[in-house]
């Protein structure tokens, strides 16, 4: 037996990247991979034996794979379309027109989410139909297999305003809880804490990504230290994560905006807008 | 001896948040109160004693609280129009109007930054005047202190349009990688990476407040297994992580761009924007 892990000491997290997982092709059984991933890692670090309150992160890429969700690239332009609901913002480029898109998950992300690399050559790959499914499914099946309660969370890499740089977001969950509302809570001071909603899919989504890495062949990270978040059923789902409508101040960007303005101004005068 | 910690296993991180930090005032030595915080931890736990290639996270309110940068809490709006250099944009709510702004450093932040929570009572605090320098200050005084090589980070929370939730990010930042450039890199088919720059520091503030919490009371962490990302110098710093300018497709909210084209046509329709 191997010493007690160190990493169950509170407020200690652990996060690996097992190494093996085959490349991952349409019809795969994803769930039969991963156990058999988990189970050779196991074998070869026996404290790494997936436990209950472990949360599994799996990259959406091989989801997408193991789904069929391949397109062939010529057809990138218009597989993007096909997955927009509302175009947010353009940039024209050397290379093109980057879209800056909602896509029908509500992920506003470059190209819809559409992805051309680590796919076979000659293809894209769609972000997954249904990633909550996908993670409530391989949370069933994985867990089953492995006798434990765990979380999964799917995952996808994203740009943001402001910000130089991707990190990795959720976009498919099953038993985590992926908002932290802290709204009630009080600080050390005994005040109301403000900033009262953490993102703790996003941020387990980031802290994964730093042992998988966006070249290293292992697309998959397991996290522990984090039970207190993992739910005893599949939760709210990824889909919570998303805020647009009514609370989105960046609905479109602004160079957008403006012409959209600038045209209503001329063409409807009577309705000038209340600012 | 401890046994070999399993976390050197490649492809392991491991990130904790020692206990036991008394509250940061005025005129503290924060070396002195992080190095005493980070020897108590580690006769506790001794595998945790700081190493080469750790890095320290560290809340940017105790960098401010130790600068002394806290103002009246009668002041918080006229200290918010002081931290602004720009308002991206503006939402009335039933509890007065929040200010999404740009503000000294670069962040775009609801209030400038400026925190009303876990600050003694009465006062706000502002964020700290050069997040980069303090975070230089840190790893120098803390790296001689315990005779390692280490990254430091000074992290704050943000909000983020589109997504629901806060996460930390990464203000101040020294001898840590905190963008990984990955353009030249290729994919495990042999094609070169898309989605190529990394936002490795932000990653590293998302992990770490993991591990902190909000109400905790433990507003440091220590990150292990990422010493590819801890440099032999300073490095490029926080600041390298702000996007703005030409680059920037969100410089303000879409009322206010929708709003100032309306302006626009009306006050001077000779310069009609290109779209």
């Amino acid at each position: 037996m191997s010493p007690a892990p160190t990493s169950d000491a509170p407020g200690d997290l652990r996060v690996w990247a097992p190494a093996g997982l085959p490349e991952v092709v349409p019809g795969d059984d994803l769930v039969a991979l991963l156990v058999g991933l988990l189970r050779d890692d196991a074998a070869a670090h026996p404290d790494r034996a997936l436990r209950d309150g472990d949360i599994l992160v799996v990259t959406s890429k091989i989801v997408s794979k193991a789904e069929g969700r391949v397109v062939a690239a010529d057809d990138r332009e218009q597989a993007i379309t096909d997955e927009t609901v509302r175009v947010v913002a353009t940039r024209e480029h050397a290379g093109g027109v980057t879209r800056i898109v909602e896509n029908r998950l509500g992920l506003v992300m470059a190209a819809a989410g559409v992805d051309a690399s680590n796919t076979p050559v000659g293809t894209v790959l769609l972000l997954p139909l249904d990633p909550d499914a996908s993670a409530r499914a391989l949370r069933a099946g994985v867990g089953a297999a492995c006798g434990v309660r765990i979380g999964v969370l799917v995952t996808d890499t994203a740009g943001r305003p402001w910000r130089d740089g991707v990190t990795d977001i959720t976009i498919g969950a099953a038993g985590v809880r992926v908002l932290e509302d802290l709204r009630g809570a009080h600080d050390t001071q005994g005040r109301p804490l403000t900033m009262t909603v953490t993102a703790v899919g996003d941020e387990v989504a980031a802290a994964a990504e730093l042992v998988k890495g966006k070249a290293s062949g292992r697309p998959v990270a397991v996290v522990r230290g984090l039970a207190s978040h993992v739910l005893d059923d599949d939760g709210p789902g990824a889909r919570t994560l998303v805020r647009l409508g009514a609370q989105d101040m960046f609905s479109q960007g602004s160079a957008e905006a403006y012409a959209q303005g600038w045209k209503d101004a001329l063409d409807r005068p009577q309705d000038a807008p209340d600012r």
